[in-house]
């Protein structure tokens, strides 16, 4: 697959721009005028550092208002274009997009508009170059790539053809169908960009929203495994405007766009088996089966606070690691690992975050397939330095540049805890709490940050992206999304914080990084699981009281229940499927907290409840330093 | 006018929002329900805490999904709302909010509806209590507030009546001239928001982009003007979802909204004479004939090199204060006052600031009714002591806390000079460069006080408010818009950064808050006064030679013109009432710098040639550092 990026997709100047691009991984870059324009360097200047930094210029664009202008602005137009070809000559590339006119003066068509694009294709021909035609979504005359076909197809001349944009097609929801019966050569270029639906006025939709393939709600793969049925075996382009993308970093918004590409091609490739598209085959997104442990980096200081927090919440050591200072709790299937190692890199993240939980292990059917295909797709493997006969368990950075482990049953998960650990037995005994497994990992990142850690997941893993759900903290909205997988074993929660006063921007800014925030695990009967806690010497989270008479009353529920409820700091929501229930821990570390929570069919999350969670925890972390909203 | 705001309007936890909004002086406050529910107080303790703020509940808010509904549902919902009487009585406030019904399981017809609310009106009179009804855009069956007041009228119980919302109206563009044949007595309460005009979906917008009266491009004063034709006497509330409001500061935000309603109030007034608005007349919005001088403050390290510039501009000093350090620097009408004082606020300013513009003096036909006007609309007047027998010009706080005088004809503008200044002869004599007079003033603001500074601009003068452009900057988007008069003898350009890497953000990190980035001056010949600049060792922002090859084509300019521009860096545009060149000085003390501008007969501001000035811009400030973007 033929990978390009336009210029005007990623932030900074002419010369960041290609090398973020380059060593992201693309083939091609897509010059944007403007961005040529304001670089102090001639043409000729600028195609050599395209050709040094090993990029091809795939495209010059955009060449705006040409067809169908009436005299004297027919004549200028094509005096424009041919400037035009001189700086592509000198920049070294053949092919220009001339997009749909949109001026007012223009007429329509089809045959003004094809005998303008013969004209202009003889005049390109003399000089080796191409012209390629798009068709705006908000064309004047010219909206719909057919129309813009049936142009081409007039036009009649070898060195016209069409350009397809994903976003011009999909965002007037235009048959794609009709993409089919395009001859491949007669496609000069493939641009993609995907974006959320909202509905709106497309050109400001395109002009702010755009976003990478798979991290929008369009259907790209399905676009381009049309294009793929066509034979069509050019270069695929990113051209995405989005204003976080344009005050985002170059590097990472670069290989987030190569990360779509390469997973797009992917899932052409197992679709329709296009052979067309040369993508290299990678084994295919990895089941979560669930999540084998979490592991927090301590240090020796504020280890304790942890442990008794695992303990009130019913967790047993079971194990400690045979030469690191790494222990094991355990409950039902949850295993907690509390690393207190002084060296290597859970002291290093230690050293930056606090005490975090800076590690997770997924267990999957077969890790090295996972590991392969996460690298595949530009993910960043882990070493570390095992001792003698332990295992070394394939690991990736994750968010905030923690890890993922990928833990499978045949290689490592049946032994890990026979080889690497010895069974030990803890000194306190708390009592069991219904606890069964890890339900959600709730991760707190930077918002421009969410669209990259929903497409490393939902790339990497068989999973799917939720709606984006707001939430309000009193000092400002919140962006919710959550990853998750059909059967429910991989759950992540994704909140991205836009300023450091929220509750969640708290935690980016005083944990120095994105990172896991809290941890819900899943309780058979919650209310047995409070009394266990009660027992413990455990401290929930008090919910305020005006929050039970409301739940009582929008629900419907028995008084009997909600006096329950109240009693223990219960939280309650339900969907079509079912009910919920959710309890919290107080907060330790800047923000670090435990959740329970108990699923009766229900699938969600408890976004209704999230103000009153909100409201709870600033008041205990008020006194630690967050400033009043 | 009676003023009210929603809670949800502004940011914070309760207790703030309530200081916030009795500190702006609104008389109510409505409690929306959320606010409430995550308070631990009870419902008492929040009705205690508003009345000890000097506020009045104006409004319990929202009950939801409440009429048409079938059995069970029905009854459930009736249940419902006897709970919430329960709060509203222990509150102490008499009215509730039930917007139109969205949920999918409600059933339509007028007359449903309408024995709904009479039954909800029958409860709710047995506890003195009242239920205003309104149209929601979305609602399910009804979504116009035409339809919402049949469901009333035939409802028929005085304890039922309607709620307006000038966004549900408006957005929906329903002939407002409905209002008007609604009996005063039913319309229990007006919300009012506005927006900006963009075509998307209407609970998407409403949730996102709301803002306050004059913020935005609704027909907000046709809405209340209609409702005063009514005699409606009770409170105008604003109700506004906003993302940036919730993330902004509660203080601020509440302080706007008040500016919003009085400025609103006082429109209609004037158009209507609608007495029962109860608006207090002020004087009319002050016309800006010119700016009559710009200020600088600066230390004695560094004022040489702002005058050394001044001097290149062509200025000569042609007056002295007479008892303070401060130089007028004169060409054309334009006067620049040099301020090297060592007490006083120039010198606190230059303290915060460094050298800076912090003051502007405009130009009006009454100063002291432009102040009144002013002070009316919550801006802070400046005093600071003057000399014996020396001028107090009214002054009024600004952008980033700086000052805009209002000088006039009678009482200051033509005696300033001879009553405070000096005559004095320069002793260097720089080539006069055409210069003539202030063409515009480009404050530098955070993106989250655009909305504030455009509303402070457009209420206290006659001037209205452009489209936003959006300028592109390597390191990310500003938004610009523009302040302008009829005339053009006011012209201010708002620049607002979202971050600190761009041009515009760098400049507000550095300078340590929102200020005037650079002046533009108007040239009678553009050419004529590169001529004298370059006499007078002036050096002119460098240009990327790429911008000429591009600006010919564009235009179809002649080679000639096209050539001398670029000998000289000036730059072109062209809009459909002429032509205008622009060209600019380097930046000195961390981005600021001087424009000069040749306009023939055209309006706009060179929006296109943005990018270039800021490439070309960076790369001077780079060094100094500006981080690559």
């Amino acid at each position: 697959m033929k990978t390009s990026i336009a210029t005007v997709s990623i932030s900074g100047e002419l010369p960041e721009k290609l090398e973020a691009i380059a060593k992201a991984g693309f083939h091609g870059v897509e010059i944007f005028e403007n961005d040529f324009l304001a670089f102090d360097g001639s043409p000729r200047d600028v195609g050599r550092m395209v050709r040094d930094a090993g990029l091809e210029i795939t495209l010059f664009q955009p060449f705006r208002d040409f067809e169908g202008m009436p005299e004297p602005h027919r004549t200028r137009t094509f005096d424009r274009a041919e400037r035009k070809f001189d700086v592509m000559q000198e920049l070294g590339t053949d092919l220009v997009l001339v997009c749909s006119n949109v001026s007012p003066v223009s007429l329509g068509g089809i045959d003004r508009a094809a005998a303008d694009f013969s004209e202009l294709g003889e005049r390109a021909a003399k000089r080796g170059l191409r012209v390629g035609y798009e068709a705006l979504a908000w064309g004047r005359h010219i909206s719909d790539h057919r129309d813009a076909w049936e142009i081409v197809r007039r036009a009649d001349h070898p060195n016209v053809g069409l350009i397809l944009d994903s976003f011009h097609s999909l965002a007037r929801k235009i048959d794609i169908g009709s993409i089919r019966s395009v001859p491949k050569d007669k496609i000069f270029i493939v641009q993609l960009a995907d974006a959320p639906l909202i509905d709106m006025d497309l050109l400001y939709w395109s002009r702010h929203f755009r976003n990478m393939p798979g991290e929008g709600d369009l259907p790209v793969t399905d676009f381009v495994a049309a294009i793929a049925e066509t034979g069509y075996d050019g270069y695929f382009s990113l051209e995405i405007f989005n204003d976080q993308f344009r005050g985002g970093s170059p590097k990472a918004i670069a290989a987030d766009g190569h990360r779509s590409l390469i997973y797009l091609g992917d899932q052409v490739r197992r679709r329709s088996g296009a052979a067309t598209l040369s993508v290299a085959p990678m084994p295919e997104r990895a089941v979560v089966k669930g999540v084998a442990f979490v592991e927090f980096s301590v240090g020796e200081a504020d280890a304790g606070q942890l442990i008794a927090m695992l303990h009130a919440l019913g967790f047993r050591k079971t194990a400690v690691h045979r030469t690191k200072k790494v222990s094991v709790y355990q409950q039902g299937q949850i295993r907690i690992l509390v690393n207190r190692e002084s060296v290597g890199f859970a002291s290093a993240a230690y050293a930056v975050h606090g005490t975090s939980a800076y590690a997770m292990a997924l267990e999957v059917e077969d890790a090295s397939a996972a590991l392969a295909r996460a690298v595949a797709l530009g993910a960043e493997p882990f070493h570390q330095p095992v001792g003698p006969g332990e295992l070394e368990i394939p690991a990736i950075r994750g968010v905030g540049g923690g890890l993922v482990y990928l833990i499978d049953g045949t290689s490592s998960l049946g032994k890990i805890w026979e080889v690497d650990f010895v069974p030990t037995s803890d000194e306190g005994q708390p009592f069991p709490a219904n606890l069964i497994a890890v339900d959600h990992v709730a991760q707190t990142v930077a918002y421009e940050e969410m669209l990259t850690w929903l497409l490393f997941y939902t790339s990497i893993f068989e999973a799917a992206k939720s709606p984006m759900v707001d939430i309000i903290d009193p000092a400002g909205v919140v962006r919710s999304q959550v990853v998750e997988n059909r059967d429910g074993f991989l759950r992540i929660t994704m909140n991205g914080a836009e300023n450091r006063r929220t509750l969640a921007g708290h935690f980016i800014a005083e944990k120095f990084g994105s990172g896991i925030q809290h941890l819900a695990f899943r309780s058979t009967d919650i209310f047995k699981t409070a009394e266990a806690l009660r027992a413990n010497g455990f401290h929930t989270l008090p919910i305020s009281p005006n929050y039970y008479d409301d739940v009582e009353a929008r629900f419907g529920l028995e008084p009997q229940l909600t006096e329950r409820m109240k009693a223990e700091n219960i939280l309650y929501d339900r969907d079509e499927h079912g009910e919920y229930f959710q309890l919290y821990s107080g907060t330790f570390s800047e923000g670090f907290f435990f959740e329970i929570v108990e699923r009766r069919g229900y699938r969600g999350y408890g976004a209704p409840n999230a103000i009153f969670r909100i409201a709870a925890l600033r008041k205990q972390i008020r006194p630690e330093g967050v400033p009043a909203a």
